[in-house]
């Protein structure tokens, strides 16, 4: 897909002093994460037996939500407030590894819980490669 | 206004052991603050000297963006994972705080920054208080 | 629940043409329903008999996702691009009408349908004069 | 960056009649252009001249939260309603063209303006991709 936000990060007037790597990443594995939980949270509502997947439907939801919010503040280089990041990321990793947990236990039977789970995953260190950049 | 959401969360077919005034506090909270904040944001941004209130509009986007994914969140009953709650819940509190502070530095120039510090006071108050009642 | 939002949206520097009490009640339409409509989702997916609920929780999914992006750029005084919001909002009363329609369906089974259906009526209505009070 | 919504997409169960292709391009640049304009409005709200863009941030800010709104509908394939998302992805279409031909206004002066400008246009561009492809 085209990064376009990338170079619009980028090109902001009044760079961040954290690290560029770090904040990318944990955007991109937000971007990702999010619309691959929307995803699978539709895809385990279209199952036959989705009434087994009701919890793996619960953190799904609960993890775009947490990593929509994430990706729009983490974005923000204006007047940064390092102290509201940091809390938000860390939930944003709690919420992450949470959903990938759940999704694993699916990961046998649905191949889409099996991709989510590993996304969360990937996007959870991102935000702790986020936390471990912040001055 | 209506606030028929107060039922749908009481019709619940396995409702929460959280308690409920907490709960139901916090979404009232936060459904007030994210839109008092996304107004208080677009207010700055409507005001003579805009480049003063920079670090209040992000603030106040940020705080939007923080309560309402808290709110998306905190109102599922089902299969409800206490660990993402609590973190997204204490990341809300601390937007809402910071959010609060730099609203109340434009208070006595801007009538609606007054109202918006007032509102996110309240919120902070109303995430501590469900933290509080949490399990 | 406090309204401190229609005190902010009523301190804007440069108030809007629209009519102001059509723009209110269509925020708070659209807060109780996305908020309804997330309660709905929730309780569907608690039922026993999920999988009957299925195209339940999907249009309330979509009418919470609408209602959310709706109230947030209709809040907005500055700058205002009438056919961005005339078009949004339209979105909104149709999936607000789809949605009734669908709760509507499950009202006599599920309580918590029958109060989401009245309330996406409600915010139907709320978006159609809105659009009506537009220049 | 992680394309794997992708496969989330294609490994759903009962997979929408729409085309996959120009559903997975409509998702790809809402993601790009929400999280450009929400780069960009930050961008604009840290230049020096911030007040000569509140338009700009106006509608960088309007685009983010439709796009993200209509990514998250038109992601779900269970149980689709075409009613709903043909309102929807032509609302962010409009949404879109608006926030390009304001951002263009700016693009001499501002490389994340002028970058916006292109993604807000592939974005509208892929939405009417997709409502031709819509049955």
């Amino acid at each position: 897909m085209t990064e376009s936000f990338r170079e619009v990060v980028a090109l902001h007037p009044h760079p961040t002093a954290v690290d560029r790597d770090a904040l990318l990443r944990c955007i991109e594995e937000c971007l990702d994460c999010a619309t691959s939980c929307g995803a699978c949270a539709d895809a385990c509502l279209g199952e036959d037996e989705a009434e087994e997947l009701t919890a793996c439907i619960r953190h799904c939801l609960d993890c775009a939500d947490t990593c929509d919010a994430t990706r729009r503040v983490v974005i923000r280089q204006t007047a940064a407030d390092l102290g509201v990041i940091r809390a938000l990321v860390q939930a944003c990793a709690t919420a992450c590894a949470a959903c990938a947990e759940e999704c694993r236990r699916h990961a046998h039977h649905h191949a889409h819980c099996r991709v989510c789970a590993e996304v969360c995953g990937r996007c959870r260190e991102a935000c702790e490669g986020l936390l471990a950049a912040l001055p």
